[in-house]
C-alpha cells in the first residue's frame, strides 16, 4: 500500500512568490509534502476543487465555505498569510471540524512596533525637523534648539489595543518607563496586571498619557470608537502614534489636532489607499506621514515564512502549532477587513 | 559654639540658573547648608577666593588648581555639572585629599541613548523619507515603498566606546538584539562579557556590524581613530550614528562614505559649532542631521539637578555619592575638552 | 421577557469548597449567574442531568460524553480545576461544539518551579545536611564544610519538558545561568530557540547538564522514557529534580543511582502513593523526599480561584479565556490520569 | 636600559595557594609580572620589607601603614582578597597616594546570594522537615501536608543591607515579587528607588516583611542594631535569613524568636565560630542551620581568581579596575573585623 505524502496548497494572493516562497521555503515545505501553488490572483474554482479532497494544509485565504470544508476532509490547516481574518471562511464550522485556522499577524508585530517606538522618538525629539532645520541652516544648538523636545523615559504611555502590536511593543517601551496604561475591551484587568500593565478604561487612559499608540484593529464595532471629543481629552503636546487602523478614529478630527498644534501625530494608515495626490491633509503641520510602511516589509515577510514553515511542519506531525495565530471564531467573524 | 552650615557655592557657568537652580533645587540646597552663587560668567577670583577657606561644596567647574586646594581645607566635592573634565582642577592633588570630584555626565546619557536610537530606526526604516515623499506626494505603499528598509531586530549590533552613553543605550537595545559588538580600550573583556556583551577589537566590530553607534569620548590619544579606511571596512549600507564627539572620526570621509550612498549616516556633533551656514556638508545626501540636541534638554538638567542634589547630600552626610560620574585621575587628565 | 441569568454548575471533587469556593470566591461567581453546587464527590447522575440544559458553565470533572454534551445546549465551558486532563470528556466533540475546555495546571506551576528551585540549590549546597551535621554537632565551617557544594550559577541546566512547569522554571533559573537547554518532544526548535532556549535531543541532554528537571507529563506513551541507561548517562555528580509524574523515569533506577552516591536527587512524586510505609526507599542516601507537595498550597489554589472567576467572567461575556490552559483534543486524549 | 617587569607579592593568608593560586592563575598572573608568594601565614617582616620599594601589587592583607607607603614607590594597588576591611592599612592615606584598595567581597555575593534564596524557600515551603518527615514515615501527602508553606511569590520582602549581598540578592528575588523593600543607612532614597526598590526606614520595615533578609556588614556602629524589641516587630510566622554578620542582631533574641515558633529563622554566621558543642542553640526549632558555608564555596573562590587577574591586568596598564570594590576611607575604616 502507497502512503501518500500530504498535499499542501498555497494559494496567497495578494501575497507574491517572492513574499511566501522564497527557495529556501519551497524547499521547507517540499521536504513535508506535496505542493500544488497558484500565484498572481486567487486560485480558479476548477484549481480548488481538484485538490479539495486531498489537501492537508492550505496556505492563503482561498474561500471555505462550509460545503468545501465538508469536502476537504483530509484538511488540518489554513495558514492565513496575512494578518487579517477575511469572512470568506466558516470560522466555526472549521473549529468544529478540528481545523487550525491561523493568521499571520505575529509575524508583521515586531516591524509595527519598531516603527511605533521609532515614531515616537521622532515625535516626542523633534529629529525629523532638525534635520530640515540643518539643511535649511536654521539650526539652534543644544538646549536652546530643545525647546519643545520631551523624552520617552518615565512618561506615561497609553496602549489602545493589547493584541500582537501591543505585545510587540511593551517590550521596546519597558526601558522607558513603567507606566504603562492599556485599554482593550477583549482583555481581563487580571489578565494585563499579571502583564505588568495597567488596565484603564480609555476616558481615563487619554487624559493622562503623554503618548498614545492606537493599535487596536477595526471590527464591526469599534469604527470611529475615538471621537473628535475624546482625541480632545488628549493632554496638550502629547505625541498620538497610529499604526493599526485608520477606521477606528476620527481621522480628520486627529488631522485637526496636529495642525492646530495641540497634538503631535504620526499616522501610517489612512482611509483610503492610496491618498489622493491633492489631498490637502498631506500638508498638514506636527504630523509625521508614511505609506502604510509600518509592517510591510522583508524583514516581516522572512518571520512570516519562518513562522509558517514551523507550524506546518508542527500540525503535519499532529502537534499543536506555536507561532501563528490561533482564529477566535467569534473574534474572527468579528473582524472586518476591507 | 557655633556650627556654621557648610557652605555651598554654585559656579556653574556655561549651566545657567534655570537649568541647574530651578525653586526646587535651591530649596533642596537651602536646606543642607549656605549658599553662595554666580551665574553668567565663570565666578570671578576674588569670590572664589572669598569662600575657598569655608567652602564644603562647589557646584561648577571653577579653576581649582593646587593652591587653591590647600587653602580649602573644608572641601568635600567638586560637583561639575556638565559632561566633561575640564583641565583646570588638580584631580590627582583632589583625589589625594580625599575630595569627591564628579561629572553629570551620567544624566545626559539617557537623552543621548534615546536620541540614538530614533535615529538607528530612522535610518533603517527611512521614516524621515517617508515623511517627505508622502509630502511631495510620490509615496509608494507597503513593502513596495520598503525595499531599502532594514530593522534593528536581530542585527548586529557595534558599540564603539562603553561609558555612559553605551551603558544607557545596552538596555534600549536589548529588546531589539542580543549581538551587540563593543570595543572599547578601558575596559577588560571579562568585563564586558560580565555584562552579557561581546568584547571585539574595533577591527573586527567595523565589517561585522549593520549599525555602528559612534560613543567614545575625545581623549587627547584617540583623535581621528576611526580613519577613511576604518569607515571603508563598515559594510555597505549600514547605519553609523555618531553622538559623542567629532574629533574621534575623520569627518570628511564619514560625510562622502554617505553622499556615497555606501552608508547612512546620522550626526549630531561637529568638528566646529556652529556649523558654517554655507558648509556644502549641510546637504549631504543618505544622513540625518541635528544641531548637538542629542543630550541638552530639560529632562536631562532635571536628572542632573536631582543627581547633584542627592550625592550633595550624601557626602555632606559622609557618604558616598551614588549618582555622578567620579573622576579617575588619569582619564581625566586625558580627556579633552574644547 | 425575563432573560436567565446564566448557570454555573461546581462539581470539583477531589477540590473542596475551601479549595475553590472561598467566600470571595463565591461572591463572585454569584455575581455572575446562579451558582449550583455540589462538595464531597463527584455530583450524582440525577443532579448532573437536572442542570444539563440551562448549564453554561461546568467547574469540575463532571463526566461529559457526546450525550450530555448533545443536551447541554447552552454549555460554554468545562473548567477542569485540576492540572490533568481525564479521559470523561469528549474533547474533540467539545471543541467541535465551541466548548472552552480548561484546565488549572498554570496555576500550579509557579508553586512547584519554585519548590524545584529550592531543591536544586538543596542538593547542589548540601543545605539540608548542613542543618543535620549542626545539630549533631559534626560541622565544619566555611570552605572546609563546603568540599561537595556547587552553585547554580553558570552550570549548565537541562529541562525534560517545557510545559507549565517548565514555563514557570526558566524564569527563576535565567538570573542563575543562560545555559539552559530544553527536550520536549511536543515543541518545535524554532519555538524554543525563540523563547531563548537551547532545544536538545534527550540523549545530548543528559550527559551535558550538571542539573536535570524531569517535568514531562506522563501520558500514553511515554511510560518510563528515562530508563535505566539513560539515568546512566547524567554527568556524575549531577542534582536532578523529579516534580512533574513517577511513571516518566524507572524509578527504581534513580533511586539506585542516588544510593550509590553517583547522582544527587529529589523526589516529590512516587509510582503509588502514599508510599508503603516500610518501603527502603525512604532511607535512600543522596536524596531528599518531600509528599507531592510541589504545587498543592493554599497559595496555588488563590490562583486556580483567581483564574477560574477571571476566565469565567471573560466567558460569559463571549470573549476568550486568559489564564487557564485550553485542551488541545489530541493531547488531552494522550494524557493519562491515574 | 633594562625595564623590570612589574613586582606582584601574594600574601594573602588566611588564604590558601589552593584558593587563590591555581595553576591557571599562576599562569596568568606570571604573564604579567614577576611574583614573589608567601602563604601559610602573613609573611614575615623581612619578607615585605626586602619587596617594598618594587612592589606594584599587593595581594593580600599585608599591614600597609603609611611608613611602608611611603617606601612603596612603585605601589598601584592593593587587593585584599578577603570580603572585609581589616584595619592595619592606611586607608587615606593609600587614596591619597592614588593606589586602588579593593576587596573581594564582590565574589562572595553570588554563593551568598543563592545560599539566602535557598534558605528562604527552605523556610516558607518546610522543605527539610519534608525530607525528615518522609525518612520518618509520617509525611502526609499535597495540600494535607502543606498546611504551614507558603510561598516567596507575591511576598513582601526586606533587605536590610543593600551592599554586595543585597545587589546580588535582588535579581533572584525579582521573578518572584516586585515587593522589595529595603533598608540600609549608606544609601539614599533616590538611589534606592532608582534600582526599582522600595527605600524604607528599619521600623516600617521590619513590621511589614514576610521575608526578612539580614544582610547588613558589622560595623564600629551598628553592633546589635537589630535588638529584641526590633525582631519582635517582625510578623508572627516570618522567614529571617541571617547571612552577613551575627553582630548585627541580638542573636539570643533571634534564637529565642524561633524557639517560640513565632518566627522561621536560617543562621549561616555566629557570635563565636565554631559554636560550642554542647551549646543549646544548637536544637533550636524552626530553625535552619550552616556553619558559615554561604560564600566560602570553590565557586566563590573561583570568581575572586578570576577578578584578581583582570583587575591586576587593568591596572598594571593604567586602567580602572572593573571587578573588586574599592575601599571608601570612611567606611573601610568603619567596619570592624574579627
Amino acid at each position: 500500500m502507497t502512503v501518500m505524502r500530504p498535499l499542501i496548497f498555497m494559494d496567497p494572493f495578494p501575497r507574491t512568490e517572492a513574499m511566501v516562497l522564497t527557495h529556501d521555503a519551497e524547499e521547507a515545505l517540499r521536504g513535508m509534502g506535496r505542493l500544488v501553488t497558484h500565484f498572481g490572483s486567487r486560485a480558479p474554482d476548477e484549481l480548488v476543487e481538484s485538490i479539495l479532497d486531498e489537501v492537508a494544509v492550505i496556505i492563503g485565504q482561498t474561500a471555505m465555505d462550509r460545503a468545501r470544508l465538508d469536502r476537504a476532509v483530509n484538511l488540518k490547516a489554513i495558514v492565513n498569510v496575512k494578518a487579517n481574518w477575511e469572512p470568506n471562511i466558516d470560522y466555526g464550522y472549521a473549529q468544529a471540524r478540528g481545523i487550525h485556522v491561523l493568521s499571520a499577524a505575529p509575524a508583521m508585530a515586531p516591524a509595527v512596533a519598531e516603527f511605533c517606538l521609532g515614531q515616537a522618538i521622532n515625535l516626542a525629539r523633534g529629529l525629523v525637523a532638525a534635520d530640515a532645520d540643518f539643511r535649511a541652516g536654521t539650526e539652534r544648538y543644544g538646549i536652546a534648539g530643545n525647546g519643545t523636545a520631551y523624552s520617552l523615559f518615565n512618561a506615561p504611555v497609553g496602549l489602545i489595543g493589547y493584541g500582537n502590536l501591543g505585545r510587540a511593543l511593551v517590550p521596546l517601551l519597558r526601558p522607558f518607563t513603567d507606566q504603562i496604561a492599556v485599554h482593550d475591551p477583549f482583555l481581563s484587568d487580571a489578565f494585563l496586571e499579571g502583564e505588568g500593565l495597567e488596565p484603564m478604561p480609555l476616558d481615563d487612559l487619554l487624559p493622562t498619557s503623554r503618548f498614545v499608540f492606537l493599535l487596536a484593529g477595526a471590527t464591526s464595532e469599534n469604527e470611529g470608537f475615538l471621537t473628535a471629543e475624546r482625541l480632545a481629552a488628549i493632554p496638550e503636546d502629547a505625541s498620538v502614534i497610529l499604526a493599526s487602523r485608520a477606521e477606528v478614529v476620527d481621522f480628520k478630527a486627529l488631522l485637526g489636532e496636529a495642525q492646530r498644534g495641540r497634538l503631535r501625530v504620526a499616522i501610517d494608515v489612512f482611509p483610503e489607499e492610496p491618498v489622493p495626490v491633492e489631498d490637502a491633509a498631506r500638508q498638514t503641520d506636527n504630523a509625521l506621514f508614511s505609506a502604510h510602511l509600518a509592517g510591510g516589509m522583508e524583514a516581516s515577510y522572512a518571520r512570516i515564512r519562518a513562522m509558517m514553515i514551523d507550524d506546518v511542519r508542527q500540525i503535519l506531525a499532529g502537534l499543536p502549532p506555536m507561532h501563528l495565530q490561533r482564529a477566535e471564531p467569534r473574534l474572527a467573524a468579528m473582524a472586518r477587513s476591507r
